[in-house]
């Protein structure tokens, strides 16, 4: 990191690194982040890998740890789970990925080996889960370091579009597990999904692998719920007259819907759920809760449903590849903002005021021109 | 009741009806029950089956009614919801039984044509669902009219075990569906059943089917822990210390448990099952709640867990009756108390005290000899 | 197709019965049938519906019949086993349909009331299954008979399409049950249906509920392959050169197929499905098969395959009818030809001349204007 | 056994290897196989144990490669692909197993990386799979090199039996993987097994975890049937008269079995297979099969079976594990003979004349006190 390169904000390729540091956006507790340098990360462990990110994204749990809401992030922390890179370096236990090989970075890792890992339970992997950005250095840098690489990475399919394949490293897989694997979205189905931020987006996306009769989007922001509709939603309601539990009853003659599928994290939110699944139907939580809720047994004792919750597993990252490659999903119109990865301070500003700045996914790219 | 019958010398055909009319336990508002003259049913749909019951059973969901825990049961209904009978007579829509047959009588009343018996939710039946002695009359009495009779009897299989049998009007299947396949008990699992009544007991009976590693029953009655014992539970759990759940958390070594079942009803063993239930693990919920309970999703969300509710839908029950004939479950077992219809209200006094009679099922016969 | 539409109305009131004869297409023995007068069908059972027909079509199985194919079809039977109509009378067991309702009419009929019609085998239902033009008097008549109407017809949602709902009496659930459902199509898999004819191609419509990521439609006939196309088939294979299966395994590197769906019904077609099935694929039979074929255990025993056979259950028919009805399914396309009932006798020809005519489906209107 | 057995440590200790060399169990081609040096193995690959072997087995699949009909077996090769031992040595790449460790040896080598593996399908591993005793050397050998060692080795629960957790390397997880799981054995199901040798055994063994109802085995000989009856079969049936289909027809009133499982490899037994399949039922195949087989699609395409095929994945072997030490299941009553591994070639005469002997599963052991 040269003094000149200090001094020349200007252009992005002056600025970046060069020999054994990098640039990285790194958190400082609560409220405070810096693009600053840290020396690059190297090989700890034989199944390690290094990879040059090319793209990032921020996402909402980056705002959280911002916030001071994940206290197990510690100060120095670079940020970041997600992300497309190239392979630089490979440990000796690796033999799925070479150094060269473009890849989609997961946010779970995978050491493939454990009991949850056998079981196809990547997010509680004994020695990994999500760990990238959390409990070890992130994405959103100009290196970042992936253990169990060959359980964690994916290969970057040639002429594959990065805005695409970088919405495989979270959003998608969470959306379609969490959301519609859980909730068991099945033809015919009328299906409601509370909150139309990103991940809501992305439940809305795959939720149409399975045909479902209708979705009824429900949020409190018009934007959101126009950009819902431009991708599939077939009915949406603005839940800011706090009757929306009540128009879903309407819309179904009182029968509730088939799944509802909470992508917001707050008791409201859920308690919509609780209101309107139908007898026989299940609620799939995505959202991340920070409290209790209320639990209405007393009428939904007998109702046969089924409540499910989930960190993302990203098992079905190869299955979303094939039908992301086949043109049946297109995530990439969640993008709605580009900034340069010097700029990802702009970045998070942008992120930071998403309802204001009409901001779903925010995509950083690298050219790696230095 | 033909001529023959009035001429039996017993001394029961002097307190049992005559003619058109019949003996029926009636509910008169919390806490009013009598054993008194009521007309015998007659067919009123062509659906309709009349049984006269040889055997029958006290529920707690009956004790809950005669609290008035149930507004909808109105004065003057006659009680019971499980029996076993010979048919008398049928309406002209009923094909699979016939006047003489020996039935078993299902809990849950179930059309088979609307959309939820379609799809297996008899509990839902448009049309039917639990009604009998709920909202219609029900069993506890000598003849009871089943309406959608060919969706709500079962043969009765020759040279079976009345007190087996007639398991199956309720408990095994509330059991085995709302515990056992909702809580997806499969060989090698560890299983904590909550609550050692008669409907937990029914879920380690039919638990066993899928081979479990270990069943943990938990319970406040020493009583019936050592009941439980000898139908099976490997570890038995009094939970009158308030730790029961961490007893199981050191027993699992931390992990918890693959399944936990509520069989109680209440929000303090509600709340257990959320502490026990292993990441990836299921909380199947069998108990009537009156009250809603707190579900702790800040520590749930990422737990990758599945919450069930369910009221029975009998539709296990042609398997249950086939595993019960093949002598691999034993739910005669469960019997503890024997009455005399007639003695009804001694059988009521005797269930109402069930833990200090050490009271499972209280069965009631007829042996129609008035 | 056109002019003999226009011109029809002027005659067929003339031709059409009255009183309580009807017309009908009647069965003579192989090779003989013929549009003639029948007495109308009565209610027999109360489980009983007489509906008049507004709409039936012509089904493949109806030429196997003609050729004397299948011996179970007795000299003096009236053919046809789909249809829409309306209800006339029903029978006094008949709880769900009403004189007036307009109906689909299910290929299977349903008792509901026996073990497999409790287990959704309608197919194998003891006291109906496939009867319909078969061992009982059928749908190609001004009415019909369809004994348990309950579990045999479906309301006919108002403001549809004939066209398309007449589709689910057969060929719909038929491609979707024992192709689609069988075959578990899941999102990202490649499938290859061979046979593009009308079941073929109901199969290929309804795979495309579950975003597979490539669909292989494999046939002899390049004008079918073209409408299959259309229909969303993503590679077409003309098959006539015989190496259909060794195309297939060049398209998908060597790997073949997760799902590979016959749909012809003949050794030849078999065996490429067993050709092009991958390691932990299914090969999943929709046709009607005259002889044995020959398994090759010797190659498929270690490759952890499934292979499904299917007599349709049509219990998937209410979910099949809601996705149509919300437009994600026009299998209105399958209609080629469209003649007056009275004119079914020409409707025969042209259907039995089906490659050379274009034929796929053949649909028969009765306007009642008699 | 037991005075050859008493004599044995005299002899073994001076013919077992010292140095760089060991014992092994080598193949000559066809018919020819003798106990033989051969160089120690030493680690190849980071992910490679060396494991010195206590306990090992032989395979029916062992005496089909000493016939020759496995042609990929070359002249030189190890035979083997049960066993238990003592880690050795560790490659860089092992993560979960260290040296001293005790562990169970699956016969299937399990990559974990690759797209087979991740979807559980070990036996398709694109770098492993069945190769030990195969393609590669295997267990009848005083050391063996296992590769992708943390995929294909399980620990050795301390105070477990050998001899029941030497069945976990194959014939328990292919008994129930191939045969229970495939056939989906339910509570109340009529099940048969076609075959009663080790790995009918084993699936009889494996059955029950699911309480069918009804277990008939089918086999030539009487002394393995009785070996059944003792392991749980519910009927038994001599198929030397050839009417075994028509005796299980009979018993089962017509309706065939559930599940059909076949489990000896030849046309003959998987006829009876399709002639006892009830309608909705399964046939799961476990036998190795050299030949085509007739399919009766003629009258088996409307019955609603599936027929399934697998080489065992293992991938229960975690759950068998735990079912094994909870006490629920015993394999250790397979073993019927017992040797020094010193005395293999014995073995192998013993095994090779296994319905004479009255064998079925022979264990080798190696008390290492050389």
């Amino acid at each position: 990191m040269t003094i000149a390169e200090l001094e020349l904000p200007t252009t992005s390729t002056a600025t970046l690194s060069t020999g054994t540091a990098m640039k990285a956006l790194v958190y400082h507790g609560p409220g405070e982040r810096a693009w600053e340098d840290k020396p690059r990360p190297a090989i700890q462990d034989p199944g390690d890998a290094i990879v040059r990110i090319t793209t990032a994204t921020i996402c909402g749990t980056d705002l959280h740890i911002l916030k001071g809401d994940l206290p197990a992030v510690s100060d120095g922390r670079i940020l970041g789970h997600e992300g497309i890179g190239v392979v630089e370096h490979v440990g000796t236990g690796v033999s799925e990925f070479h150094v060269g090989d473009k890849v989609i970075i997961s946010c779970v890792s995978a050491c493939l080996k454990c009991d949850f890992c056998k079981r196809g339970m990547y997010s509680h992997c004994r020695h990994g889960g999500w760990i990238l950005g959390y409990t070890i250095d992130g994405t959103q840098a100009e290196y970042v370091r992936i253990p169990h690489a060959d359980g964690s990475l994916y290969h970057f399919p040639a002429d594959s579009d990065e805005d695409a394949m970088v919405m495989l490293s979270d959003i998608l897989p969470t959306g379609f597990e969490c959301g519609v694997l859980n909730g068991q979205v099945k033809p015919g189905d009328t299906v409601a999904i509370v909150g139309a931020g990103p991940v809501g987006l992305a439940v809305l996306l795959t939720a149409q692998f399975y045909s479902p009769a209708a979705i009824f989007m429900v949020d409190l922001d018009d934007k959101r719920l126009a950009v819902a509709k431009k991708f599939g939603a077939t009915t949406l309601i603005n839940s800011a007259d706090g009757r929306a539990a009540q128009h879903v009853m309407d819309l179904t003659e009182g029968a509730g819907v088939d799944v509802a599928i909470e992508a917001v994290g707050i008791p409201a939110t859920f308690a919509i759920c609780q209101d309107i699944v139908a007898a026989g139907g299940r609620i799939a939580n995505v959202g991340v809760h920070g409290k209790p809720v209320e639990l209405h047994l007393e009428k939904l004792w007998d109702r046969n449903i089924a409540i499910t919750t989930r960190l993302v597993d990203t098992v079905t990252t190869p299955m979303l590849l094939k039908v992301v490659r086949s043109g049946k999903l297109q995530p990439g119109q969640l993008v709605t903002h580009r900034f340069a990865m010097n700029d990802i301070m702009k970045a998070y500003d942008t992120f930071g005021n998403a309802a204001k700045e009409g901001a779903l996914k925010v995509v950083l790219t690298n050219d790696g021109s230095r």
